[in-house]
């Protein structure tokens, strides 16, 4: 065991302040389960969190009227990316365990002078990382995605070899370390139908996915493919697999939505801190009404407690 | 009602003699809630099916080596090509309601003479059919595929308004006459991840899908979309939808397969006719064991006798 006497201590990023972030994060703080998880810090505005709570707002308060706007808007995107950067140096520095985001806007961070494009870029930057793998929990999947936020047209050309490696390593050695697998079986998605059935609808399954996995294999990786994506969750759901590597975003996010659509947790994997955030936007179509499901929430926090105790703690 | 007087006939096409297609479907046959359904006719060998049942050969019986040869053969494809040509035409002829096929080997077919690929090619060819849409059902999900077997990096392309117009039009159709849906709601997928935001992935969902939507709106279907494909397959298991309209293969098969693997239907709409058939191959690997599993035969026999029973008596 580590150091039992410390509770884990986990950060939360309010996100854009006009989203549902302050709603879900006051919502789930106000659960006596989430509570008895850790100890929290928010990364916000004090006046937006109806939770007793310790709160930095990394001296970015945001003016009353931007709080209570449900739109993009300049201080919104300046406050939300510095509170993101501060719960980045609070989680390299060792002062908290896990960091644990809401949702921000992309349009509000450029109005506020920021061109980054979502969390993951902040976090690779930041943290000097390599790599940030996307990955989706819920519903009994682990599923990691080699590619993320690009056409189907682009797919398939921009699958290489080291990718599909990188990712497959990457997500072998954070079961071990986060999600307590100690011998981790992975499965590696095909990209076209029946795999290609040898090469007749595609070859990048045999030319460049299969002899990633090779790649992987040789370095003690235990994954199996190219395993068609139609038959891959059925068998990871009985048990077969600890994690799929799915090759583009909706390969992988069809099966978790339908398993978990109000509970899907995202993390990314590769980074040197724990991430993980709720599985939606800022939906400031219904900010501020208070009807906000903190359900993705919730598992987010879940999640990233169980990473930090058994990052901790990994006998 | 229709004729409560005549039951309902249904043809069961024997499939490859060397796959698991005699043992399903005399595993079927052997069930009472299955006999219920109607009258079969089983267009096959006798001496392969052990269940108490009408049997055609239609003059091709199968050498006694190929019936027992867990291998594509020539015999076992000619013999299924012509069982198939003989159910058609019993269907054709209103001899029969319906044809459920079990699975075919393309390779034997090939071996047998026949250039046609598989089922569906057969169906149209002989119909006179303008196109079939291969539709999974399974797990409350009804999805319509507006591709189907092809390389991933060949799907954008091939998209079509006029495609994706027809499959979406014929499900409607369908949804009327064989599934008892008086106003069918169906939703028709993007094909990019988060329906591509406004073109930044991809520009198919706003030049050829949201067309395609709106071109069979203006002919009376009540059609949404595109909708993301990570999101609909919940709205409909839901109950927002009657039907998904798929893009790729892949995008309407996971879903499916992982609420339904074991008992997913494929049935072909926009026939004459009604033809069902197991979500599975002849599986030669497994065939001769008495341990082939016939669910998915059990319920392409439900789905046909369903549908036939809708299309005799609509009301």
């Amino acid at each position: 065991m580590g150091s039992p006497e410390r509770r884990l201590r986990i950060a939360l990023t309010l996100g854009d302040p006009g989203g549902i972030g302050p709603e879900i994060i006051s919502k789930a703080l106000s659960r006596a389960d989430v509570r008895e998880l850790g100890k929290f810090v928010v990364f916000g505005q004090k006046a937006l969190i109806e939770a007793d709570v310790e709160v930095s707002d990394a001296g970015h308060p945001v003016p009353a009227e931007a709080a209570h706007t449900h739109r993009p808007t300049a201080d919104g995107g300046r406050a939300s990316v510095a509170w993101i950067l501060a719960a980045i140096e609070a989680a390299q520095s060792g002062d908290v365990d896990a960091v644990v985001t809401a949702p921000i806007s992309k349009e509000a961070m450029k109005l506020g002078g920021h061109s980054w494009p979502g969390h993951t870029e902040i976090l690779k930057e930041k943290t000097g990382a390599e790599r940030a793998v996307m990955t989706m929990v819920g519903g009994g999947l682990r599923v990691a995605l080699v590619t993320t936020h690009m056409a189907v047209a682009d797919v398939p050309a921009a699958l290489t070899r080291e990718d599909i490696h990188d990712t497959t390593t990457i997500t072998d050695n954070a079961l071990r370390r986060y999600f307590g697998c100690r011998a981790p079986r992975i499965a590696v998605c095909a990209l076209n139908p029946h795999a290609g059935e040898s090469g007749m609808f595609g070859d990048e399954d045999e030319e460049v996915i299969a002899p990633a996995i090779e790649s992987a294999r040789a370095q003690g990786v235990d994954c199996t493919g190219p395993v068609p994506a139609d038959v891959v969750f059925h068998q990871a759901l009985k048990g077969n697999y600890d994690a799929v590597v799915a090759m583009y975003h909706d390969q992988g996010t069809i099966p978790v939505k339908l398993l978990a659509f109000e509970t899907g947790v995202n993390v990314t994997l590769g980074l040197p801190i724990i991430r993980t955030s709720p599985d939606h936007g800022t939906a400031y179509d219904i900010a501020g009404q208070g009807i906000a499901d903190p359900g993705s929430m919730v598992e987010a926090i879940r999640l990233a407690a169980s990473m930090a105790a058994r990052k901790r703690a990994p006998d």
